[in-house]
């Protein structure tokens, strides 16, 4: 029991770790804690999309520590280019910390999940990372663009960056945020 | 798919709806996205110490979304006397306009899940309530009382409140809690 609670309680670290995004209406940067949240819901929700039948809870529990490594190593915007290795192997390092605050094998299964979000290779990870990667862009749609323009991102890094993973695991999820990308070009969301 | 993104974008409403606790180390308040993501993992850590056996994922979903009705209704903190059946309506009122931004079949399954929690019938509905209330003493009992002492909460009131519903759903749970509570009690982490 003692594992299990120094566990949650080192979880409470990631409502610290802020992201470049705000919430609609908020002042302040979103945290990795309440994004991990909204994702879980959102691939609940949108489960019946999935390129492939996925199995829902794997992909709930799956969002639900997918960003537990960020404790450690922070996080950092999709866009970033380069430093991709050490940022991943920063990450591993630190959910292996974490987990390993539980009983052996509770720390082996959500290692394993953690690992297979970073695979991307079975359909619920797949699907899980359509969801991560289309949320800050559904806000950023309903926000005038705001963490493109504060981090000089273009339209064509963001398609690029984006369209293969959501394409991936949501193909109609892509299908639906496309247009509406090249809408928020033309009112100037993006950097030039 | 439009049905789904305005649920999902409406959700963010629960970033900004403030409890009384705040986060290890943080100087602002806990929001109740942040917190239903911690107690979705708590319970999954904590499943094997239910009172009975219960369906994982389905507790999991129900954390997920018991908290929604605070969108429109606010957080309440759980020590106030008075007004629940009120405070219960409006959170139906609620979840009743934002669950049915879906489509019909995931908003009667969504409105079942956040009914069951209220209700605490179930050994999964239990068991989240367990899960939901101890969360925040055990932030408390990390932040020297800090939610207790700045709204006036005495020991005997946190027990009164705390204990029936922690030990309905994981009474192992309560007997890790009850001689840390005795502790702080000492330490004068309660009002008088």
């Amino acid at each position: 029991m003692q594992q299990i609670i120094d566990f949650i309680l080192e979880l409470d670290k990631l409502k610290a770790v802020s992201r470049k995004v705000r919430p609609l209406g908020l002042d302040r940067y979103e945290n990795s804690a309440e994004h991990s949240w909204q994702i879980a819901l959102m691939a609940a929700s949108l489960a019946s999309y999935a390129e492939s039948p996925v199995d829902v809870p794997h992909v709930v529990f799956m969002l639900l520590v997918h960003d537990i490594g960020e404790i450690d190593a922070g996080d950092t915007m999709v866009f970033v280019e380069g430093g991709w290795e050490q940022r991943k192997a920063a990450e591993l390092a630190s959910v292996t910390r974490i987990f390993g605050l539980l009983p052996p094998a509770q720390c082996a299964a959500y290692l394993a999940l953690w690992q297979e979000f970073e695979d991307a290779q079975t359909p619920e990870s797949r699907f899980a990372h359509s969801v991560d990667r289309a949320m800050p862009v559904l806000l950023n749609l309903n926000n005038k663009g705001q963490s493109w323009r504060e981090n000089n991102i273009s339209y064509d890094r963001v398609v690029r960056r984006v369209a293969p993973e959501v394409k991936a695991g949501c193909p109609s999820l892509w299908d639906y945020l496309a247009p509406l990308l090249e809408e928020a070009r033309h009112k100037g969301f993006f950097a030039a």
